[in-house]
């Protein structure tokens, strides 16, 4: 099933090796800055990681690099027109903030002073995900000097945000401002991973995102249990009995409505997912969990990547310090939420929660019901031409045949896919180990040069196997 | 019903109204003092509490009085023994220290400055418990003067504890240490209340307690709730469906041999109930609830006098703070508190819980559970002799039918119970309105004198009627 080695990939190869010292030397010098969103004091170095970017993209060869302000961090917007004026739109996201680091958090070495060891770059945003944006930069000139083009194969836009790790609160806001100038065919995330090191895989889904908060009141104040036990309702236990009821025994959501308009996985989909090495102990050790439950009838990944869920993210009420407290509380919380899938709609799974809650609560307990922003989910069909390009521009630089998985978290991707109208795709090349998040965030510089290479064949399948639908 | 006046009762009532104002006098000199055990800047007023009841007991006519110092507060303990050697010994409960009180709380007058307005008196400590203490000293004075004896008609002896309101973290070590000199055929404990003005009350019976705290553990932190969620067991979901257990469809406890051993009610006893004029409206408005909810087949005062209970007094887990968090929380956990009803053995009940409580957990969920100290509950016999003794006592005085009722909560007069082998009666003077715990703490200067009355009447009722039985 590998892909044989044409003279088109020698050359892409021998071009990366060529450029691969001055390429990471760039890297490096973006990952010293200190790009962190959610700290004020980082401000400063957050418009500096943009500034960085946008000259460093022109340099590149895009003739239009800007530097997109918000009423938070700013983003970056790169636009390379290909000479074909009928081939597609394709619209990169990434951003270029990263998560806070110290060195006292347990790095072995200083989070914004990057160092290879062995064949690994450590430094806080190598993978998340400075390291997955600039391959895209070695990637488009390898792609232009080895097939002899002077613009792209494809129409190349970019939209590298400085608010994905404090929750993109302008990132909306900010793609409506821009629609005209961000309309693409497809939008390509490389924000993501693979399944490992040996398995390059491509996503082609995110769960969508509805949270609430439920607030229950029973008695105006904390009364006592022993003088009142017994024979009113506890928002407590009104609290945890809603819990309860939101699955059925077959750990199947019970609130009606809830599975509406959800499109089911496919044979052929289930049969890919079951193609994946999955060791189910090994995926326990990673979620540090000591058991599996979930819906009846479905795999642990097709739990996590095609079913809709609802979580208890947090419950709280009464007294919960040390000792013993004789009360029946006045109040108590839930927080929930629901991941969706493709087909669900977040204001209908909305409508759903609110005509359901009341109808669990026994008189004399009153609620309040309060959403977040939903996040919408996104799901590329299996046959989409630009995903087909995906998978074999991955296909030759990795020999290997590539897999299928879906991601179960939620994302500002999503956004994209609503307010463009195009399907969102996913190109990234991080593995579960290079440590997002936490200490020692690490790249492996193998994989990082496949991205580029990934990149480098992308835009001339593209170019090659769709065209702009007008 | 109401008892006739005869020539006792007019000697008791001018005995009284001779000595009301020294008695009042004595009251609101003992109120000055600001015994607020719960904070350590009072432990010398409570000290002086303390120090002030000795003198007062001694200055009354008992021959002993003692102050009895314990790791925390002091405790009073006097001693009047009755000439007649086959007299019953009983022993007066009381506590001598009172909750916080200040006067920005929302006190009309300072809460250690008493004052009377209309026909009460407002003091923190008026009603809990220094005014139902204080009654027993005009009262034996009272029996002594017009029955012409010189010494009580029972060994009467006094137990003032100073840790009361601080949870009496001593008072079970101190009843074991001076056991011997505690020993009683009947403990009378004067802290509790009436039905109201109008409807006076003998309590025959508080509820026990048993306390857990259940924490749940499952993945071994907070994992992300978009890449695990659906998959992996929530300790929050394992908590609520724990929580929703432990009551079956009739709001019965769920748990196996919960109820082993449980007195049931006779019909007499909820005729008893049936009688006092209960509106539960009115009952809704104290217990600040907006309905309802308990055991089927129980009416509302049987719920929370004679029957057993599992209340929620906390639950938490996962993020509970300002907006939302997509995780699966690590651990969760729950307060539980379980009312006990006589024949109940808390021993047991909480060796049920402990067998209950895993099988009820999903696989990868791991539980530990601890036990506070438990409480056991004290029933007195309708037809015990001291009972008849306390209602013909109380009759006589009130001059209305005296009805009966039992407390939901539960407190030391159980420790009493328990090391002493010895039934407990409770005669309080005192009305839902007097705010226990609250502001503007009063109590009704009838009702005090009518306190005093009765304990004229007590202890020459209990030598005609009663008689130790070694």
């Amino acid at each position: 099933m590998s892909q044989p080695v044409d003279s088109a990939v020698d050359a892409v190869r021998t071009y990366i090796a060529q450029h691969r010292a001055a390429f990471l030397d760039d890297l490096v010098e973006w990952l010293r800055i200190p790009s962190v969103s959610a700290r004020p004091d980082h401000a400063p170095d957050v418009r500096r990681s943009a500034d960085w970017l946008a000259a460093k993209l022109k340099e590149t060869g895009f003739p239009t690099a800007e530097v997109w302000q918000t009423p938070g961090a700013p983003a970056v917007y790169a636009e390379w027109p290909s000479a074909d004026p009928d081939a597609p739109t394709v619209l990169v996201y990434g951003h270029h903030d990263v998560q806070p680091a110290a060195r006292e958090d347990g790095w072995d070495s200083e989070p914004f002073e990057p160092v290879v060891r062995g064949n690994r770059l450590y430094a806080r945003g190598a993978a998340d995900d400075k390291g997955q944006v600039f391959f895209h930069t070695l990637g488009v000139r390898a792609h232009l000097a080895t097939t002899g083009r002077t613009t792209p194969g494809v129409h190349l836009k970019l939209l590298i945000e400085g608010e994905e790790e404090s929750g993109s609160p302008h990132f909306r806001a900010l793609v409506e401002q821009h629609a005209d100038r961000l309309a693409a065919d497809a939008v390509i995330v490389s924000d993501t991973g693979m399944w490992s090191e040996d398995t390059p895989t491509v996503c082609t889904g995110m769960r969508g995102l509805a949270e609430c908060e439920i607030r229950l009141h029973g008695p105006d104040q904390d009364i006592h249990s022993g003088s009142f036990g017994g024979a009113v309702p506890n928002p407590a236990t009104a609290a945890a009995r809603l819990v309860a009821a939101l699955h059925d025994e077959h750990a199947r959501v019970a609130i009606p409505g809830f599975y509406d308009g959800v499109v089911e996985l496919t044979d052929r989909e289930r049969e890919l997912f079951a193609e994946l090495p999955f060791d189910e102990q090994r995926w326990l050790n990673t979620a540090r969990s000591h058991g599996t439950l979930g819906e009846a009838g479905y795999s642990t990944l097709e739990r996590i990547w095609a079913r809709p869920t609802a979580e208890v993210n947090g419950i709280g009420g009464g007294y919960q310090g040390p000792g013993s407290k004789t009360i029946i509380p006045s109040s108590a919380m839930v927080k929930l939420s629901f991941r969706l899938v493709a087909g669900q709609d977040p204001e209908h799974v909305q409508k759903a929660v609110r005509a359901w809650v009341p109808g669990q609560l026994p008189e004399g307990i009153r609620c309040e019901l309060s959403f977040s922003p939903a996040t919408r989910p996104c799901l590329t069909p299996l046959d989409h031409p630009a995903l087909q390009s995906v998978v074999r521009a991955m296909g030759r630089a990795f020999e290997t045949p590539v897999r299928f998985t879906r991601e179960g978290g939620s994302g500002p991707a999503a956004d994209l896919q609503d307010v463009l109208g195009a399907p969102v795709l996913f190109l990234g090349i991080s593995v579960p180990s290079d440590g997002w998040h936490a200490p020692n965030e690490k790249v492996e510089l193998d994989l990082l040069l496949k991205g580029v290479e990934t990149s480098a064949y992308l835009w001339g399948d593209l170019a090659e196997h769709w065209r702009h639908a007008p």
